[in-house]
């Protein structure tokens, strides 16, 4: 039972140009019938280059769709090509190599552990579907290392990192393969802006913009960038959207948590713009935990992006310690959750960026991966000093109450026992802030992914508010929700992108 | 610069009537002109009857405006009318009398603390405007006890309860005065169906029915539901969707976790649907923390709704244990989070509807309050037993695995330590299951409030996606998000509904 539909709100939605004829629920209202002078004409419009747009642009044309990608930036990839490059894979040939069981119930247990609302429907396609992704990219020429990785979360060692360990290892090929296809295209500098639907609803085009210029200037993409020239396409099969997902959205974000100010940094690359998916709202897509934003907490405010400083501030939070440059003092266990410490970073940072500064000594520095001292410091965000004093007067923090907070700290590591943040002590090994030099960061969180968006069904059809799939809409990738859960278990990212990319190309 | 704004939007998603003059995104699509056949005219349509509705209504129809409010069910007050009927005021006369010392940061603080992400500008409001808010509901009608009370997560005492301990208290004198102004009216039965908007994107009138009768034995009310006389109501100031939360949405809320099966209860009346809100969402309203869901994990299965099993599972909790009757053993540490709590009995009840078991003994009984034993055996939902055994086998338990867990916890209560679950033993005060008879009630998470919606400024008007007001559209209640973050502070949602309805009212 569908009766008040999308169709009909899209119908009665336009009620004030045509109420006459709408005589009830069931009715069409009498819209204007004169047809959109469309530019071009394509089988399948994708949005979006990343993992989800080109697998999805690769299954639909080798299905004899003729197929446009548009991609807003001057390059193809979106965030998957500075990606890391891994993807999880059950009972796959390294594994059978290396002797390790798994099983498809494993994985899931897995994904639904980290997710815990996830879709059960979609995560069982996910892993039904996991060597058919990892064969289709292989297929389409992305290479694979032969050694087995173990990452967290993970029951079990299941992941292949490509030969050049980033996602541009799988975002190349696939767009090498597309520039061989006739039927297929990409064009950068291209942005979707609207869904063009009939009178029964139905998606028949987009209306986008060639010889865009994004402009990082600006403080919101979608509603102030003006640039580009119009365009209608017409649309056969549909559309499929794989705008990823929205942490450099400056309105889109900070609704969802006021603490995510402007001047917030995420890993993204700067387009990562809400705007593709408002539009699947506006047309009656079924918004899913849009609230749901994954952070980075082990990040530094002076560099841009991703950077560099993760493992040094991962060391600080379990050989020493991170204060409030503005008290001098510990505000949270070091090492609790991700939103725990992220949420608490928030707190400390506030609305004038007096951003955390993390802390260890040269016992703490010594337990440090090779190298990451050295490049840390080369690039700048990591500074040594000589003594607790001069780090402290470096930060502008009040030196007394800091060396202070240093004392009672070392007592806790020698006691035993956090008595301020209940850090579990035993991991620190003993190692106190008292050997010089010493070594500081300044941190901060970073959004790293959004887990909400478009609800979508096993075969990546949109679903409206009845539950039921809108017609001509597929999506796949950071825009969706629901196969991630709450939160989205490592290495599955590049797996899900690809995967309902793919199966998205297969059924529009 | 909001060029490619939502009005924009609507224009461009009726392209198919006409885009043969949509030459820019500036540029108006072409619509048919015909006028709708409304049948009456309203300065404000008001969509429900809870406290924010009438709070609205009141407040826009002594501002002089002809007010519509519709109600879908057949009586007036949502779930409003079923609200303990508690508010929350800070530096009242009864802390005045009391000597107890508030203050707005106080309270701010207080309401931050339990929601995190709330939005700053609605909490300020909504602390600035308490007290004015307080008194609107004494001048329409409410009375209030003079006595002060101590909600949960409130630093002070700060709250009211009406005279009747009910949320009628206000809702019954609200309509009253409603009743005797010659330019409101509420309408039963009367179900708000679409919006009606003009080319320009301006709300012009609403879709209703009349002589609506919500059927709780259809699956979807919103889809399902074709009952009623179709009628077409203009408006000229505006509309305000006041139609509460989505908990006994079976669409909406499964797809923000799957866990909540169609059988699972709420305390709400059964016809709190997304659908208003969801009007709004495809308006261009942004959704903000739509996942959100507040549960109440002290219910019982057996009773519909709120129930009396509260105090009684709460007492399991402190002084007993609650086991999965599938394998006779618990499941969580009963004094964690209501949230982790809730996780943990969604994961025993599943999709059989396996629901946990609550027990304690005799000792546990007598710490309950008076008159608790007796209501909840009365009813039926908590059952009495000589041994342990009879217990187990009422409940389908399998008898050993089930006494060896009721040794095994009781051993945690003599040692001072929950080797499995971690409970804080100690407020058990050493009582443990061993004195018959013995107590038992099955028990249930039910969703209680969510705590997402429409995004909302401190007008009360909702916000498209640039940030910016929805010509027309303001909203109050529990269909918006932001006011309660990720977790509503005890007796603010009785506050914010009035003072936001009553702000509502005030603005169009």
């Amino acid at each position: 039972m569908s009766s008040i539909s999308r169709r009909n709100f899209v119908k009665m939605s336009v009620a004030g140009a045509g109420m006459l004829a709408l005589s009830g629920l069931d009715t069409q209202a009498a819209l204007n019938q004169k047809e959109v002078k469309f530019d071009e004409e394509f089988d399948v419009v994708i949005v979006g280059s990343g993992f989800a747009g080109l697998a999805a642009a690769i299954s639909a044309a080798k299905r004899g769709k003729n197929v446009l990608v548009v991609e807003k930036m001057g390059r193809v990839g979106g965030n998957s090509v500075i990606n890391g490059g891994q993807i999880a894979v059950h009972n796959n040939d390294l594994q059978k190599r290396d002797g390790i069981k798994d099983s498809k119930e494993l994985f899931v247990k897995d994904i639904l552990s980290a997710g815990k609302v996830n879709h059960p429907s979609l995560v069982n396609v996910l892993v039904d579907r996991d060597m058919d992704t990892f064969k289709f990219a292989i297929e389409n020429g992305a290479k694979f290392s032969d050694k087995l990785y173990f990452a967290g979360g993970h029951s079990v060692a299941r992941s292949y990192h490509t030969e050049n360990e980033s996602g541009s290892g799988i975002i190349q090929p696939f767009a090498n393969v597309i520039k061989d296809m006739p039927n297929a295209q990409i064009r950068t500098r291209t942005k979707f802006d609207k869904f063009i639907i009939d009178e029964s609803g139905k998606i028949i085009g987009v209306a986008i913009r060639e010889n865009y210029k994004f402009d990082a200037k600006l403080f919101h993409d979608d509603t102030q960038n003006l640039e580009g020239d119009k365009k209608f396409i017409k649309v056969k099969n549909g559309v499929i959207l794989a705008s990823g997902g929205f942490s450099n959205d400056k309105i889109f974000r900070q609704v969802q948590n006021p603490a995510i100010v402007p001047t917030t940094d995420s890993t993204n690359h700067p387009g990562s713009s809400a705007g593709a998916m408002i539009e699947g709202f506006k047309l009656g897509a079924m918004p899913i935990l849009v609230g749901q934003i994954l952070y980075s907490h082990v990040k530094c405010p002076d560099e841009k992006g991703n950077g560099i400083g993760s493992p040094f501030a991962s060391g600080c939070f379990t050989y020493g310690m991170s204060v409030n440059a503005k008290t001098g003092k510990r505000y949270v266990n070091e090492l609790a959750s991700r939103r725990i410490v992220s949420e608490a970073m928030f707190n400390v940072i506030g609305s004038d960026e007096n951003y955390p500064i993390h802390i260890m000594d040269s016992d703490g520095a010594a337990m440090l991966k090779d190298g990451v001292l050295e490049r840390t410091m080369q690039s700048g965000i990591v500074k040594k000093f000589d003594t607790l004093e001069a780090l402290a007067k470096n930060y502008k923090i009040e030196v007394q109450p800091f060396l202070n907070e240093v004392e009672r700290y070392n007592s806790f590591v020698k006691s035993g026992k956090d008595d301020d943040f209940k850090k579990p002590i035993e991991i620190t090994k003993d190692i106190t802030i008292t050997k010089p030099p010493f070594y500081a960061m300044r941190g901060t969180p970073k959004l790293h992914s959004t887990m909400g968006g478009l609800t979508i069904n096993e075969k990546a059809q949109v679903l409206g508010f009845d539950n039921k799939p809108i017609d001509g809409l597929y999506a796949a990738g950071e825009v969706t929700g629901g196969v991630w859960g709450l939160s989205r278990l490592g290495n599955i990212g590049t797996l899900s992108c690809l995967a309902f990319g793919m199966i998205a190309g297969e059924n529009i």
